[in-house]
């Protein structure tokens, strides 16, 4: 089968490989139909991430037709139309018993990153029957693909660990595809104002599109002021950051409000400063994370009643030959007006 | 009346000056009784809280007799023993009706700092019917001086932010008497293991009364070893950081499971550094804060019931005359087997 690779020196391949096999009982076999590309498949190919070793094919996102399954999987059958998660998860550990799939004790992330991933035809996925889920009838399978890692991730580790609240006064630092999926799932709880911060003006127009009420462009380093005369100088309820910087995790700091949140969502390369020397007496609360995907059913309910849209968030469209266009196109984002892409292998 | 004041060149001094008046009517005038030193106060004589000008009494805490009150306090009258808040809270405005008392929009911590306190023969408190609570017949007065600013402090921003839970591994960084707060108050919730880290012997015996399961001393450098040690490389599930340095809040990051709660009580004077490059992906959750003393009404219930016992935490007595020597035997806690000292008025 086709599958991309990294090559083991910051780069990618298009290579045939074997089709996967079962390895264990509780083991399925998928078909991948659509696969996306993360910004973290960007991380791993710039050497960010020296757990991927050279020849691991990438990809953490997608759905698919399940192709074979092992003896131990009870909830799906061959032929079955399946959502991927991004989390592999064994459901019976410590963590898997918390719901915090993220931090299973046999598996986690690791899809696209430890094992083989979904940019090629075929992919194992472990422990199936509580890492995939089935696609609803009549539900867009684009829009299931975002699904996989994203909408998740925006809602669980910006929406939900920074507790937007009916009435609240939302700042999301960052307007790139995760920062986008925390602003659509953010509006669930009806805010009074969500504010979207970005250097990039095309960014800022699509969150207006896509339900920010106010949008601050920061690249005049004036960020901090304007939100502080937009909140009547007592700052935000919850600030979600969606970069990763230390640039915007400080502007959180400085914008959050006596009993806020700051739910940090970037993947950080370097430590921050945290001004506990201003923040102890302020009663804030900074949450970090991994996605666990364990809203993944509450976000299926969402799209199948039409309150969620992920498609919105698809931009541009590749078949699988052309999947290094594709990262071409999502590696300069701004200059393509690129959010997510969608790489069909139907 | 004699009232210790701040004589704005970095020292104290017991001086004579006029018996407070009400200046509102919702003021109360209450003939205090006894009263404590905290670590904050020493802060102030430090020249560390700038807010703090020259003439002001000293002191937040303390238990008294209402002397007089204004037209408009419903909930209290002359002769009524109460216990004095450290917390001065309006009840009405946006934060009160988050019970953010901390933050109260005409209050919060006032007391000692930006009014005159209690370390005088009369204190003027103001919102005196949210910011007084009546003693409870039969209750001893020395345990609820320790309720005015340590108890609920250690329970509101420890516990109660920590999330502590059955079954749980907790860590208490700091044994002065803010951590023994936490350690008393964490054990409502029946946590399985309370590990007592400190640098003190002597602070770790009395931990060990109070309840630790286990303890450290980290001054050989190797608490970090210690406490992994202890969980079986997971870490712990919540650390509460009593101290208020940068090395004591590196230790919390280093000893956090996956799923974790830090929960900083420490008043720190420099900021710290976040390795938010390790801590992205471990679902940590991080709180700081002021005390609301919301939680006030409960403390002296389970000091009632006998749940509680704060007296525990008084090591020291003095009349408000020797209330220098007081504070010379509050400064040097760990030589003199200090914790909290109790200066009366009677």
């Amino acid at each position: 089968m086709k599958a991309l690779v990294y090559n083991g020196q910051h780069g990618k391949e298009l290579v045939e490989k074997p089709k996967p096999s079962l390895l264990k009982p509780t083991d399925a076999i998928i078909r991948i139909t659509k696969t996306t590309i993360c910004g973290t498949d960007l991380h791993i190919l710039g050497g960010d991430v020296p757990a991927v070793t050279a020849g691991r094919t990438l990809g953490h996102e997608g759905v698919g037709i399940v192709e074979e399954v092992g003896s131990a999987v009870n909830n799906f059958k061959p032929g079955d139309r399946v959502l991927i998660s991004c989390i592999t998860s064994c459901g019976k550990c410590d963590n898997c018993k918390k719901s915090l799939y993220a931090h299973c004790e046999d598996g986690g992330w690791i899809l696209g990153h430890l094992i083989d991933g979904t940019q090629a035809e075929y992919v194992r996925i472990p422990h199936a029957d509580n890492s995939l889920y089935h696609i609803p009838e009549g539900v867009d399978e684009e829009a299931l693909v975002m699904l996989s890692d994203i909408l998740p991730t925006g809602f669980e580790i910006g929406v939900l660990s920074g507790q937007v609240k009916p009435g609240d006064t939302v700042a999301i630092v960052g307007g790139g595809p995760v920062g986008l999926a925390a602003l659509l799932t953010a509006q669930f709880y009806s805010p009074a104002e969500i504010i979207m911060i970005d250097l990039d003006d095309n960014r800022l127009e699509v969150a207006q599109k896509f339900g920010a009420t106010k949008v601050v462009n920061s690249s005049d380093g004036k960020a901090v002021e304007k939100i502080l005369e937009l909140t009547g100088n007592k700052g935000v309820d919850v600030a979600i950051e969606a970069v990763g910087i230390p640039a915007t995790f400080a502007l959180c700091q400085e914008i959050i409000a006596a009993g806020g949140h700051i739910a940090n969502v970037g993947v950080h390369g370097k430590s921050v400063e945290l001004h506990l020397e201003k923040l102890w007496i302020r009663n804030v609360t900074i949450t970090t994370g991994l996605v666990s995907t364990n809203s993944t059913p509450m976000l299926l309910n969402t799209v199948k009643s039409g309150k969620l849209k992920p498609e919105q968030l698809v931009t541009h469209r590749f078949s699988f030959d052309q999947i290094e266009q594709a990262y071409d196109v999502f590696k300069n984002a701004a200059k393509n007006k690129a959010l997510k892409v969608i790489i069909s292998n139907d």
